[in-house]
């Protein structure tokens, strides 16, 4: 491929207007997310309760940026005055929880619908965490660690609402805290964050800012294609695994263990055995 | 009745000055609510827990502001900057849990002073409801839905903060979520909120501003009193049972059922038996 | 002891620097405090869930901070743009979770240390609640309760923290609430909040400002030696229970009880055998 027309391409992709395509896709796959978690009660709960139903949905669409501000003193509820987002967010919610025959849900369901879907969101995605580590960083300049929080969380907001969302709906889940075992959207968020800073504040990249974030897009498209049609869900683990043995204790616990301490072998079978 | 009268009244409703006798009637049903809350244990509770106890009634007296401010980037503490307000909710509470013999309790629990206070509430409310519409129309003119959310929460705060509420006095109790079962008060605050930015941002309410004011008060009041005294608790539960029918799947899921699909009719199945 | 020599002293006191000395005892308290709230899984959770480990002993280092920035409408990530701060708290948190063979965390956990790391935290949380009232005290010159908050937040931000620190780790323990009984840090907190206020607000204390500040760190350091050396947790313990019973029904109590109404009697029973 022509170097020339890539970085086009790039530059393309950079401007791409996100409303009201980008947003449709990932309204939907909002709203299919919180139907997905409401489970076989999907269909009466949607019945009784409309206005949890409805309210949760909003919380996982505007999640990002809603967690944002309020942790940078920010309006919580200034998201929502972008009416026209809104709007398309509660048609969204209404056709996937409460057409006839439920066409909108099998609509959304159908998977060429949710790959190409799941494909914007990504790109959508890759955006938000830009905006908010640019955000960030106009706020704070030096506070490097700021803007990869910010960028995480408008990158993968809805994880770290979730146990909110849930909440909103009358169950509480607290053991399914996003910090305890992130998903690929927030690791891979927290990547994106942190190449964006080392773009925006440092010379390490060399590379043109447009390929930078062309690159971003197409690793979360790839990978959120990979984990639908292929079934790999985290290409990160074998890296953590690496890190986690030469930084957080593995080589020294197993060293431990051989020398007979067995200190961390007993608290591993306590762990295992709460957990059981 | 004389018309010119009737719209002096309205604007005489309008300008009524609320502190500090529409403040006591507020934070004696707010310490009530907390007393009535905590059941049996009420008096042990108090005893064993001061701190606790009044910073759930502070809580309480102050959630509407309180819960308002976070939502829109606002100091949370700044409605206690109100110094009479917090002296006057402070004398309350101590009058409802320590007097000797439950004089305080008991008096506020005298049916016409009850009936009074709660009167006295509703007029309150309105105020609320119409401060917080306005208040957030002056931030975002242009964005209904939050000028709703706010004076909905401004109305009924206290149906918002209960978790929270129940949490400072040690209790968690994550299935009393307003949005799952609304009150009649969020409804009605809910009503007040569309009414009033309706009236705000529209011509499609030709009356004058001082008796949409004043037809809300008599409405708020009317079914206040008509909830203490007759037992009639959600006049709105008809319009809802309709409203769902038509626009949230009834009569569509009936349609299903009839056809043999009976989607519907399994989810609620199963569902009760959860609950069970 | 020469009064000049010791108001020299207190003079130093006040001007001590923070950074970074007092910086890493509180951090390795943190740190120390997050490990023994672990238990015995502490050795393989840090192995398991690295990241809510260290966001959870960072939610301690900063919580007086971020509590205060919340309630007063300020960005609650705030307190992280100090990255030296953020450094050292890193490196503790390291050293006490992940060093070979445990050295990091017997050697905080080892008595001198920490006594001295305590003495130090104690300076700090004086300095902490002081700076907590007069931040408060710019922002609402006449709200007394709004810097008594403030800075007892500031003064023992940890303890309103617990709840949302273990809920970062997936633990939930809603009645471990500070306001139902409150710890000793936060009583004394509390108190050291309301002599700075009337120290600030008022005549009623002729000491110089020097020397109330120093009264206030002797105080602090002397009951938390105290503590670790001599096993006595709660000075305020009896005046708070001849406060109760002057105040909080303790003598009403009794005497209904006397002349046979007992009701204090029975709610008692039915309380303690809930908590039973």
């Amino acid at each position: 491929m022509d170097p020339e027309a890539f970085l086009d391409m790039a530059n393309q992709v950079i401007k791409l207007k996100m409303f009201p395509y980008f947003d449709i896709a990932h309204s939907l796959l909002a709203a299919l997310a919180v139907r997905e978690d409401l489970g076989s009660n999907a269909q009466s709960f949607s019945r009784k309760h409309p206005l949890a139903c409805w309210l949760s949905t909003m919380l996982v669409i505007f999640s990002g940026g809603m967690v944002a501000n309020a942790l940078l003193g920010e309006p919580i509820l200034a998201p929502l005055k972008n009416t026209p987002q809104l709007l398309v967010g509660t048609v969204v919610w209404y056709l996937v929880f409460y057409t006839p025959f439920d066409i909108g849900y099998k609509f959304g369901k159908f998977l060429p619908i949710k790959v190409v879907a799941s494909a914007m969101k990504e790109i959508y995605r890759a955006k938000k965490v830009y905006d908010g580590v640019s955000h960030a960083a106009k706020l704070y300049p030096n506070a490097w660690i700021i803007m990869i929080i910010i960028g995480t969380l408008k990158g993968n907001g809805a994880g770290f609402t979730k146990l909110l969302e849930r909440l909103i709906r009358g169950a509480w889940t607290p053991t399914a805290m996003e910090f305890m075992q992130p998903s690929f959207y927030t690791k891979a968020s927290l990547l994106a964050s942190i190449i964006f800073v080392l773009d925006k504040k440092t010379d390490w990249i060399s590379a043109p800012h447009a390929l930078v974030y062309f690159g971003i897009v197409i690793f979360l498209v790839y990978f959120k294609l990979s984990s639908i049609l292929l079934g790999i869900h985290d290409p990160f683990l074998p890296f953590e695994n690496l890190f986690s043995a030469i930084f957080f204790g593995g080589i020294w616990d197993s060293l431990a263990k051989i020398l007979g301490r067995g200190q961390a072998k007993e608290g591993e079978v306590k762990d295992s055995k709460k957990s059981n």
